[in-house]
């Protein structure tokens, strides 16, 4: 932890998830990774690492205390000073177009490392993250969509570092409801567009160190069909410049009319931008007509991943910190002492059991939501590059049914996580001297961008559960019915395994009940406990998960290993344990919301 | 609700728990009482309303944002502007002094009013109702232990608002760990002390409001003895007056060192206090040496149910204003439209059911919370003023019983139903355009103060269970069995009823196993799941509450009422249904972390 930064991340957990339980090894060779290999990643970590304790660390105080600020005059944004710096490493670095094609300018790393960073970055400064963040899937989607001007332009500029991006999809009557935009599209002579309307919520929307911004904005061209399949996309830049050269050639007619106030990730300009106030906003067509929702969606999944591994990486920090502190903060004397004891010793806080059931409660959520995490970054890289063409098609359908999970779940979790970090620091907890309270008011947003948790819900169980008529779901479960079959009776956690098997069970039941509801017509009904049945799966294949490393770090003990390794496996075997005991139960009480029949929600006269 | 108050409040629910369900009209009847009716609690209540509508809610946002500043020269506090206008008002009708005796200049109003009036005082400005909140204390102390002039002089000065008061039991090292604090007291030739050592967290520390301010001060007496037998009480007035008069005759030796930057009630100075920094700083004992910690928990648990009020307020407050929300902002259409309809009408959100859930979830949350301390506070004025020696008894045992329940369980889950108000909100609950944001960061310290919810669930299972050996814990029980008994084939709620059963069994086995636990030996593993045992005791009462709510709401249902009254009682009937099968279920999951035999957490090796 560098002076004035809050980061810390425990390199020998990742470096289990990555190389002892998922094995990640196995990627490096796939032509499309033979650059990688187990050192290279390893020297990649450090450098991310370096570049949290430097950078993107310290930012973080700075950017929550002093914020963006906007020139009512000027229309500019100042970031928090550091923030151009740090943007500037982060690129240098090679962080910004790790993952892209080398034809892109990346370097093919897999998806899997990249979440690896992502979540490292997240945890040393969140806001600072989303520029670097929004700008890349913006130059994902000129890349996969774009025109041949976009992809020979507007990607090296981002690549370079010289221009960043955002994406316009939200305005003030439509958020959740996307396809009600207002936003307009006029097609010019030269066919291009002129661009109309407002939008609301733009991350880094505008910011004073990039020479240019490329805003990929949401809008209806005239004529278009309502709703959402008469959304097109739309290249919109902060100013016009020549699409050979990509010198800047003058103004665009948009500007950032106020910055949000918000709650937290001060650090992130978030803004209320108009186009075309002066009917003059040059935009691009991006790839067809009306399929403006459909290149969205993409990036959308993307994105979803990403705020997941969000609730991962402060969840994380967070525990990392309150850790720390519950070993070194004195206070009391051990229960056991008798009261009339004379003078027993004080000790550090993390030797009172209510305390170690807190920071393991943390630990365990924390792990986790990286078993899930990584596995479905994982699983991306399977669907794009595994040789194995069936394969490839099973981790492209577990990935789209684990993204819902993973971005709720992480994000709930990973915010009641931090609840209680706040609650191990006690009183400091709650004051500016200690990180936690930053961390959780930055955190609060990652429920709701991106697609609320309630959507996310709705799309778990009006989607993807049904993908393949529930072939997909089916085959998850599988995964761990296999698990426990061959595990329940194994002499660290074959109690837990056969655990285990209630849930899954309950589970199975829990879904049958709701499409029940559902055929008898009442869609209502058969929704409104979506969400319950959500957290539900995400406990369940979560505990699957970490008793999945629990055998492995059961296995490793057996071997010759160091004292800090032994220690190390015999933790993670305690922590799945201890998921599986304390985190887990929670599942039934929201599969008895799902089956319940309970309908008072829905006659309730509000 | 004012302009720029988010204070809202549903006195129709109020009034239906007060005078329909806990009859709080038979107290009227005690001699204690005989100057109060329905009519004139009516009027309070209307009067109290008025307050928060007109001084405390629209203080609320400007003290967050503006906050208390120190003056490092002159070591002064400026409060946020209104403060001391709010202050007066509050004063001048009535409200610091109301459920005093007349003697001591109040009115002598049930505890279950000032309640009410608490919860509507926090709900319209946390911040701010801490001021009074803590000066009552303090009067109170002085009131009942202090020496004959301190009740001449300073319980006067109180009352009329000229001088308010403060506890210092915290110091830097002694938190929880009230025992070990350092400050010292030094007898003087007169009978005084000079009091030296260091507070932190003082409450109200220093404010630019009050003539004067007579700090509550723990200190150890030389030569007394170690731990918290040894600690004795203190009056420590900011300036020296006339023990006779209360003329202010001069400075003493203390002074606020700094005010502590906080998450949230920033509305409060928060102060670190120096006291004796010159070897010159007055103090008078109050009453006996060395039970300066008895004088302090009486107060302690008159603070701890005023707390869990705390958690009430905030939460009702912003379930209220996200409910407002709700039923304005348009946003979607209904799920059941066809796919392909043209142009289906919008929809107010609440109409959505994932919506629908989160509201009824914080709804019966913040009546559930209500009907605890509500309940608990009407067992403070039986076990004062009952003409009935036995039942005066009983509730003071039911009273000690509830009060660890009522400040845990209000406070966690009072500040988890505001998380869900945030998310009814969507990405506008983020900013500060809405009041719920604040609510969440002020309400976050209640988990933390007047001792940890931790510490509450080990006074639960450590002092209060054991308490005439169980027997009130046991009698407490029997009001649900009784209850359930009579209504298992109750038409509205029977089924409910006979859920709650379940529930009651599986509080006393998990009971009965802690016991056995703690009889072999092993105390950490009896009291490592004191919390969870907390929390399912809490939603078990609460759902029995509830249910016992729609009984009386469902019979008045079958009687000639007006049309609003109607939907009221059935809205009541559902939050019980509600509550008893998506919120009570969590119960099942903390019984199962009780009887888990799981010690992992206390194995781990952090």
């Amino acid at each position: 932890m560098a002076a004035n930064s809050s980061f810390m991340v425990d390199r020998r957990e990742i470096e289990f998830v990555l190389f002892e339980y998922l094995n990640i090894q196995k990627l490096f060779a796939y032509s499309y990774f033979s650059d990688h290999s187990t050192d290279s990643v390893g020297e990649m970590l450090t450098s991310a690492i370096s570049l949290c304790n430097q950078y993107l660390g310290p930012l973080n105080k700075i950017g929550d205390r002093t914020g963006c600020v906007h020139n009512k005059d000027t229309k500019e944004v100042t970031t928090p000073k550091g923030t151009k710096e740090a943007y500037k490493q982060f690129v240098d670095n090679g962080f910004l177009t790790l993952s892209d094609p080398e034809e892109a300018g990346g370097i093919q790393a897999p998806s899997v490392i990249a979440a690896v960073f992502m979540e490292l970055f997240s945890s040393a400064n969140q806001a600072f993250t989303m520029y670097p963040g929004l700008t890349k899937s913006a130059s994902h989607v000129l890349y996969h969509f774009g025109e041949e001007w976009m992809k020979k332009t507007c990607v090296p500029k981002i690549a370079a570092g010289t221009w960043t991006g955002t994406m316009c999809l939200t305005e003030p009557s439509a958020g959740s409801a996307v396809g009600d935009l207002k936003s307009t599209a006029k097609r010019d002579k030269d066919g291009s567009f002129r661009i109309k309307g407002v939008k609301q919520w733009i991350s880094g929307g505008e910011n004073d160190f990039a020479e240019n911004i490329l805003h990929l904005v949401l809008a209806r061209i005239e004529g278009a069909p309502q709703g959402i399949e008469g959304v097109s996309l739309f290249l919109v830049p902060k100013k016009r410049f020549d699409k050979n050269s990509g010198k800047i050639t003058g103004k665009n007619d948009l500007y950032c009319i106020s910055l949000e106030e918000k709650m937290g990730i001060h650090g992130n300009s978030t803004c209320l931008m108009s186009f075309g106030d002066k009917d003059d906003c040059e935009g691009f067509l991006i790839g067809k007509e009306n399929q403006g929702i459909n290149y969205m969606f993409l990036m959308m999944n993307e994105a979803r991943i990403g705020v997941g591994l969000q609730g991962l990486a402060q969840a994380s920090v967070a525990f990392l910190n309150a850790e720390a502190y519950a070993k070194e903060r004195i206070q009391g004397v051990d229960i056991t002492v008798k009261r009339d004891a004379t003078n027993p010793p004080r000790i550090a806080i993390v030797n009172h059991p209510d305390v170690k059931r807190m920071l393991l409660r943390q630990r365990s959520i924390v792990e986790g939501i990286r078993a899930l995490s990584y596995t479905a970054a994982l699983m991306h890289d399977e669907s794009k590059h595994s040789p194995d063409k069936e394969h490839k098609k099973k981790c492209q359908g577990f990935l789209e049914l684990l993204t819902p999970i993973m971005k709720a779940w992480a994000t709930d979790m990973g915010f009641y996580s931090i609840v209680q970090s706040i609650q191990t620091y006690g009183g400091y907890g709650f004051t500016k001297d200690y990180p936690v309270e930053q961390l959780l008011r930055d955190s609060k947003i990652a429920s709701i961008y991106e697609g609320t948790n309630g959507i996310q819900a709705l799309d778990l169980v009006g989607r993807k559960m049904r993908m393949e008529e529930g072939a997909i779901f089916m085959g998850w479960l599988e995964r761990h019915t296999d698990f426990i079959e061959k595990n329940k009776d194994h002499k660290a956690i074959g109690a837990e395994a056969a655990l285990l098997e209630e849930y899954i069970a309950g589970l199975a039941e829990a879904a049958m009940h709701m499409g029940e509801v559902a055929k008898k017509g009442d869609r209502k009904a058969a929704i409104v406990n979506a969400y319950p049945f959500l957290m539900a799966l995400g406990h369940t294949i979560i505990a699957g998960l970490l008793l999945e490393q629990a055998v492995v770090a059961d296995e490793k003990l057996s071997g010759n290993v160091s004292a800090a390794d032994k220690r190390f496996y015999a933790n993670k075997v305690k922590t799945a344990k201890f998921f599986t005991h304390h985190v887990l139960p929670e599942a039934k009480s929201y599969l008895a919301n799902v089956i319940s029949n309970d309908t008072s929600c829905l006659e309730f006269e509000f």
